[in-house]
């Protein structure tokens, strides 16, 4: 008998309907003669409508009470999806991240995992039993407190929890049909991919594309957990993320897994500094001292008559007003003119692990950006990932323009195998 | 310094609004130097409105799943006045019934509190922390299941903890300024209680007196811990339930402290039973194996000339169709000729220790009724409460002229000492 782990999102469980067709979900895979073990979020805007009331009470409530009052949210739905499959004629129950062993550190909002003790999850699968998890939370090793892994995070529970049963795949259901080459939304042509290596896949996440959160794609990797991403609307097979090849899979992987774009950074240029050792160390040390986190950065050649360059990097819009502060209060120790800050800007990146063996990637995604007429702002490179900053809004032409480029249009059917050269 | 336990009713904490009212009262008992442990109910409709979920999920939603689903409605208003407070300046902590020690039977929907282990509770007073506890709730202690006491019952928890913590006080807030001797609606001319015995309050709770549950009352008892009933709306004196005279209080007790009425129940008569020694145990033996619990008995003289008799019983309207039932099909081996079933039936009770030192109580009783045309159905006394059946439609006159005769009304200040003959 297998053991199959399911995840369920918010809008997979938005209200009583969408909860039992989730509930007869489970079951099917219950009667195919699987063990299930599912994990669950809050239904729809229930999250949204317990900060709404806490905002009511507090304008800056403890962190502790709030994830107290948000763990509420989680608790009602799989109450709800194992009411609704005892109705269907099958035995389920419900447990609480805690109940079900998900510890964490102590971080009140957005705490992370530290180990799964799922011995209850155990006993009733082993007994029989459907279960039903609630995703989002844990108590805490040291304070024995409830905590929240922050928004989203119910997929790494997902993942974490099938790692530590020894699950034989994690299912994630969302909305959409799978991993796509691009945002269906931006690029019509887009495909459904059909696997995904996690190291492709942990790029992707990291570069943008929401279907999976990044820290659950590091579990998974870490634990060798094949994730199956499919649509709780359909029964289509979604996108394997795996190492392993599918069955029928072509021997050579393609180059390019897909597109990835991101529209929450935010650019900031430190004109003016000297061009000398340790400059860069100085700025970034300022603003790791302040608890930001920057993506890219760029440092421009030096004007030769003045010595002095351009630093520019990336970091997430909301943290943008911080750094400035923090950089301005800076200026007579670091020395530089001015700062120049920009948050109309994207980000787009190319993600395969073919590029490893294959020269040429770069060039073919510059001269696609050029001849759309698009300026790059900012390249940045990894073993597998092409990523450029764009202006905001040529983002979207780039990333069909790319997309195109790369062969990945559904209607050329497979991604071709790209021989350039020079990358 | 004073340990205080307070417990706020859904109506005290049905909006934002309400929970920021009773964060200051919070506050205020804090800053008069009390450690303070609140017991909260749900916001107000929430429990409704969580049923309601679960009957558009599942039409018999298992009670295990339903504890998991209501529980979420006291955690979320634990954590909202607990942010309340923080917002006030000052610290506090909200913890579910299982992380403070209310320990419950294992059964689901209506379990009993065994015991109290409140480690949690006493740390977080002793560091100085407001403490908020989600009421209605607890874990079981052989299965470690999360449990609920049945609806109403965080008067019960907030009375147990005050014991288990060895408080000085239970204050139990709700939308009335205390204990009425009758209830006002129905008699406009009601007064507050200032103080009732334990004895006394459970009987007026037995009796259908709402202001108080039953078990809470048994709790406060048991553990001699003083009830304050009274008003979040307000700051008057509510009502002491207590044996322990208040200062200034008269040397003697009144006899009757009040009217208590009952529209919950119906009656069942069993026509043309044999008059023989253990008839009365065939019929209820039947009705406690259904597991109803039954309320006033009464067996009629039996007829002379046919040996038979009639015995009725009252019992409660949502068990009155299964005792029929019950009845019906054991009626060969009891032997009656037919039932009488009716549920437009009403309870009066009349309460007050000192009816067992005065006689003349029970027909001072019987004569104001008579003086208004009422018509006593059945009749039942203990030591300290005689209960009337009358018509659904004549209870409201019952309760005004049994309220008026024993001079209750408050037009004629406190309750006279009734000397009258023959009870």
């Amino acid at each position: 008998m297998s053991l199959v782990v399911q995840k369920y999102g918010g809008s997979s469980v938005a209200d009583a309907d969408s909860i039992k067709r989730v509930a007869r979900r489970i079951v099917d895979t219950r009667k195919a003669g699987n063990q299930v073990c599912v994990v669950v979020s809050a239904m729809g805007d229930t999250t949204d409508e317990l900060h709404d009331l806490a905002a009511a009470v507090s304008p800056a409530p403890p962190q502790r009470e709030l994830d107290m009052l948000l763990t509420a949210g989680e608790r009602i739905s799989a109450a709800l999806v194992s009411m609704a499959i005892a109705n269907l004629g099958h035995s389920a129950r419900s447990y609480t991240g805690s109940q079900a062993g998900v510890i964490t550190d102590d971080v009140h909002g957005k705490a992370r995992i530290i180990d799964i003790t799922p011995g209850r999850v155990r006993e009733a699968l082993d007994a029989g039993h459907i279960v039903i998890v609630a995703g989002f939370q844990g108590v805490s090793q040291s304070t024995k407190e409830i905590t929240t892994l922050g928004r989203g995070a119910s997929d790494t529970t997902a993942v974490a929890l099938a790692a530590a049963l020894g699950a034989d795949v994690c299912e994630i259901y969302t909305d959409v049909d799978g991993v796509f080459t691009a945002d269906p939304r931006i690029v019509p042509t887009a495909r459904k991919i059909n696997r995904i290596s996690n190291e492709e896949m942990q790029e992707m996440a990291a570069s943008g594309a929401k279907i999976l959160m990044l820290r659950c794609v590091e579990y998974a990797r870490r634990f060798d957990m094949p994730i199956h991403v499919r649509s709780s609307f359909s029964h289509h097979e979604g996108t394997w993320v795996t190492d392993k090849k599918l069955e029928g899979e072509a021997v050579e992987d393609p180059i390019i897994a897909g597109v990835a774009h991101d529209r929450s950074e935010a650019k900031i240029t430190v004109v003016g500094v000297k061009d000398k050792p340790g400059i860069a160390a100085e700025i970034f040390t300022e603003i790791a001292q302040a608890q930001i986190n920057i993506d890219m950065i760029v440092q421009n050649v030096s004007a030769l008559e003045t010595g002095l360059t351009d630093v520019s990097f990336t970091l997430p819009k909301a943290d943008a007003q911080r750094a400035v502060e923090t950089l301005q209060a800076a200026k007579e120790r670091i020395g530089f003119d001015q700062l120049q800050f920009d948050d109309q800007v994207g980000k787009l990146s190319l993600i395969g692990s073919g590029m490893r063996s294959h020269p040429g990637v770069s060039a073919t995604l510059f001269r696609a950006l050029a001849e759309q007429g698009i300026n790059i702002e900012m390249i940045s490179t990894s073993e597998i990932r092409v990523s450029v900053v764009t202006a905001d809004d040529q983002l979207d032409d780039a990333v069909r323009a790319v997309h195109t480029a790369f062969g990945l249009d559904s209607s050329e059917g497979e991604a071709v195998v790209y021989g350039g050269s020079g990358r």
